[in-house]
């Protein structure tokens, strides 16, 4: 470290995400140099080391300067001063405590905190703060004290539909280290795939999983790089319904006669487990026991969704264990098994979550509900004294865009929850469900709009400028690419491989503009089953794409002052002209290959938005009116552009629109 | 499979990569459909099914047909029948049969095969026959009789100086098996690091590696992997020089006192291992006896090369014993220590194969050479009666374009090799030495240049046409992109780490006329140490970008004839107007980033080659002479970027040059 020669104050460029609770600008700044040391005075373990090591690495690529990564005992003269009071829980909890202190001056940079997860944090952000002068990189003095809003913050993988890898796997880990994200909810089984390896059990993963599954040892692997990261892994296990994989190797287990294949198609399956056989449960006692020497985490996700019971009414014995035990619907005797599952829980020493239909007075207020139904249902949880969590906005597959995830909130400002309630809301968690994904196409669904959400459960509730989350969103997505994510390159990946060749600019401006439909209307659409090779244009392009929001802002800007020949106005132009220009060669591309044949409308609306983009902003910056009729056919071409088509749609109707309506007709 | 209706003939475009040694077209094509089935009526094991199985996957996701993946017994009936004779070896032999026979009719697909090796070799034909008519996906009548020229047709990767995880290991094994290669060549032991486990010696990869290295179970699944494809592994632990790593858990092997760290900086280091110890045989025919038992292939390479002996000349101890064995130079000592690294070989029943300086004729003619020195060295081995493999003109980082390494030949045509001594000429091996990348980066360096020389080993002499290698080269680049190989991705990511942005439309321009420069360049210019972050512009770009040979071929093309407006003048017109509409955004962001700082000067010579080369083309389309002066002052610019600057060079200037010399002067 080295002090700095007189010169002008950078201005501090906030790129941080998510916001820390308190920041405040000071003046002057820190130099990164090669002489930049670290020192750790009080309290160091493993993981600290390592997490120290690792964030130097990447201090030392974002910038290029060498750096020593030897922690030294002595804080004097050192550059950064990583005082960490101790290690935190030997299992991560639920309330662990993830606040620290980070302070730059002009002479160096102090980071503190309670617990190596806080430390974790306060590095994330401090790997954030550099930024360059033109002399070099520096760190811009600030005082920051941060600590989240909530403690449940959660991204969820469904391994279950589709397998992900291993190094999927960790580079998601990674990612959700970045944004501050600390529970990793693993969706290890489903109707389509078991995917642990079980040694009591041995018949699970070994016949249905199609040999994709983790190994224990992969698991203990991946349990150890999220805890080296301040991540938690929540399993689950979804019962008593989909769960065909299960049964596939033991179809005992199964409230029908079997034999069972792995389910191929989605959507909501007849078949659920056994709630009145003992040896179901004993089943479920060994599996769980076996389980817990992988997951340390305290908490056990039993699924328990959508088991319409409809297997139970088709049993004579299960319907007469019904009525015997006076249960009148496939709920009750829901409820019975997951009162039963509740004891092998406790015998495990878990607690129980589950998703909203697991709520039952009868479970005790330890259960956490997560809700993939709404605010309302987990509102509705917390009155009745449950603690919960709120999925329902967080569907990745929603194909939604980033602020509309970003802006709902697990406890809005206008809840109506008492301040008691209110601390029953634990957080949030995104949701990566697996059908229309695979390993090629995972990172593009889940970045980079999760570090959005991530913002959300981590800053104040009174974040939540949408303008300024976009903006630092494009960084943060650069960021995470250093992890190998492929979020911003399987775009390219993809149009290549549609169009075999690499000669895809013209590919990439008509990407630009489209996005994934949303999960219903590709299922619809499409009717995947878990063999559909996800290999058309919908799989490639990206939800959310920058084009949407700049579209809006470059045309609400634009109309505010149409005759101004400003910047907006000649962007505007230069897009559409862009489009233009691309469209023949798209439609070229699109007609010579077949995969690409359900595209060959999109290309030739794509050849009519530009022109209509055009034109409009051609008569509202001269003032002219168009001629009669333009308006109603460019209505009526932008509708048909809306209907769908090919399984992606347009991101820019929306400000077309907008620019037609302002258009004046002769 | 369903026949298909009279269309006309579709055309058929070569695009396989290896050309085969025999192919006929014939009329008529085959469709493929979803009622696609495969039947192997005669032998199946395991290794074939999977084959079929991974063949199929691909298929469908190349196509989006899904297909079902049922083998089924019975070939009436099936689109494609293999018909394979047999396993092949256990430990799939240096002369295992890969020839296969492929014909394709309008009714179905024949493939015939000795071994599953072969069907491997002819499935991956198979999957790059596929193409489109206006229909849908086709495989054009054809038979094809096919054979490697060469046994030997290997990758050397080099984990030691950079480790590469498994996953990059694995995907590498992949793109290997789609161009055929049979041998994947491990350099696992450097002086900057021991990369796999050994439990006999525990410190070696304890403390030689930083935590880096293969656990024993990666090293047998990458083993199994490369199997499962075709691929030998042939593990090199280099020896007695390269060795430090060993030294620093086992000091005592070493021929000077120690202690010792693992060595950063790259070059020859002075260590080498102790000649003249019992104590060292002894721990080698432990350590290879413990490898032989992950490493199941017949040839185990020692290295061997670039020992100079420093050390040994710097102990009394060992020069008192060259002296009493009466070895006059280090190079005899050198071959005493192979000749009893030889015996412990041969007692664990290996081959040795070592670098050229292990040519002695003290060893047995089992050895085989591997040369780095170049096609004469080898010729050498071969006349004394050694098997060799060629690999001087193979070396990626050499950074040359694909068309030096594709004419550069294990057996040239004008070899004075008898026929007998051709017979011991391999074939070749593509060496990626790790110094100067790391496992984001090395996709590139590899990808797609070894699929060139991947045909040079596989097919016939003759097959030398540089354009129709490039066209090829072309679409087998976009489909190793399949594998998850970040080859023609990792430019972008780098330039959105470079910038911070993911704004990068013109710094690509930028990037697409630069490539890195060699080693040896930038080995001086930046004398990398393995700390050394990896993280400039040189580490972005890609050698030999398509810019080269298509800048080349369109200013060759159009100064034939520069006055006709042509496509050739407009192309050329329009890639210069596209740089200097680049420029400006380049040098604002070059000035921007620290990073970059050391490409400012190239960013300021881009505008100056926009420049030169827009004039050129407009003087010579118009017939005009340029100002007195503009030539001497373009000439001075072209020369001036092509000085070294920045570890990065302009990939255009020859055919820049050539424009330039054929403008007349006023």
């Amino acid at each position: 470290m080295h002090m700095r020669a007189q010169t002008p104050q950078p201005t501090f460029i906030n790129t941080l995400m998510p916001v820390p609770a308190k920041l405040t600008t000071d003046q002057g700044s820190f130099t990164l140099s090669s002489s930049f040391t670290v020192a750790a005075p009080h309290f160091r373990d493993e993981r600290l080391d390592a997490g120290i090591g690792r964030m130097l690495h990447r201090l030392e690529y974002q910038t290029g300067v060498p750096i020593t990564k030897d922690i030294q005992k002595d804080a004097a003269g050192a550059a950064l001063v990583v005082d960490v009071q101790g290690a935190g829980e030997a299992v991560q909890s639920i309330d662990e405590d993830e606040s620290y202190s980070l302070h730059v001056t002009s002479s160096g940079v102090n980071l503190q905190a309670k617990t190596v997860v806080g430390a974790l944090r306060g590095m994330e952000t401090l790997l954030q703060l550099v930024q360059t002068d033109h002399a070099g990189y520096i760190l811009p003095a600030v005082s920051i004290e941060d600590t989240p809003r909530f403690h449940w913050r959660g991204l969820m993988i469904d391994s279950g539909r589709h397998f992900e890898p291993v190094p999927v796997i960790e580079r998601t880990l990674d990612g959700m280290a970045a944004v501050k994200l600390n529970v990793f909810h693993w969706h290890l089984s489903e109707d389509q795939g078991f995917r642990i390896e079980s040694k009591l059990y041995p018949k699970l993963a070994g016949m249905g999983s199609d040999g994709l599954y983790y190994t224990q040892e992969q698991a203990k692997e991946v349990v150890a790089y999220a805890r080296e990261r301040g991540i938690r892994v929540v399993p689950e296990f979804d019962m008593p319904g989909h769960s065909v994989s299960w049964f596939v190797g033991y179809p005992d287990l199964a409230s029908g006669p079997g034999p069972y294949t792995v389910r191929r198609v989605f959507g909501i399956s007849d078949e659920a487990m056994d709630p009145t056989r003992d040896s179901t449960y004993k089943f479920l006692d060994g599996f769980i026991g076996e389980m817990s020497t992988i997951f340390p985490d305290p908490y056990f996700h039993i699924g328990g969704d959508e088991t319409k019971g409809v297997q139970w009414k088709g049993n004579p014995r299960i319907v007469e264990f019904m009525q015997k035990h006076d249960m009148k619907d496939p709920a009750a005797l829901q409820a019975y098994f997951n009162q039963r599952l509740l004891k092998i829980l406790q015998k495990h020493h878990k607690y129980m979550i589950g998703w909203d239909e697991v709520l039952n007075p009868a479970l005790p207020k330890d259960v956490i509900i997560q809700s993939w139904r709404g605010t309302e249902s987990l509102a509705a949880g917390a009155k009745q004294g449950y603690q919960g969590i709120l999925s329902a906005p967080y569907y990745l597959d929603a194909m939604k865009p980033a602020e509309q995830h970003y802006l709902a909130d697990p406890l809005p400002a206008d809840s109506d929850l008492t301040p008691q309630q209110q601390t029953l809301i634990l957080g949030g968690e995104v949701c990566m469900w697996g059908e229309q994904l695979y390993e090629r196409t995972i990172d593009s669904r889940i970045w980079p709009r999760t570090a959005a959400m991530a913002e959300r459960f981590w800053s104040p509730e009174n974040v939540r400028d949408v303008s300024d989350m976009y903006r630092r969103l494009d960084v943060m997505s650069v960021r995470l690419e250093a992890f190998g994510l492929t979020h911003l390159t399987q775009e390219d990946v993809g149009l290549r491989a549609l169009t075999g060749t690499t000669d895809i600019d013209a590919m990439r401006v008509f990407a630009s503009v489209l996005e994934p439909v949303s999960f219903h209307e590709r299922y619809q659409g499409q009717h995947t089953s878990q063999l559909t090779p996800l290999d058309h244009l919908v799989d490639a392009v990206r939800p959310d794409p920058p084009s949407r929001y700049q579209m809006e802002v470059l045309v609400q800007a634009f109309l505010k002052n149409p005759a101004q020949d400003g910047r907006e106005r000649q962007e505007l132009a230069n897009n559409f002209a862009s489009w233009s220009k691309a469209a023949p060669d798209v439609q070229r591309q699109v007609s010579e290959s077949p995969l690409l044949a359900d595209a060959a409308g999109r290309a030739q609306q794509f050849a009519d938005l530009a022109k209509i983009g055009s034109e409009a902003v051609k008569y509202l910056s001269g003032g002219n009116a168009a001629p009669a009729g333009w308006k109603q056919s460019s209505l009526a071409a932008l509708d048909a552009a809306q209907k769908p088509q090919g399984l992606v749609r347009f991101t820019v109707l929306a400000p077309l629109h907008d620019l037609v309506n302002a258009v004046q007709e002769k």
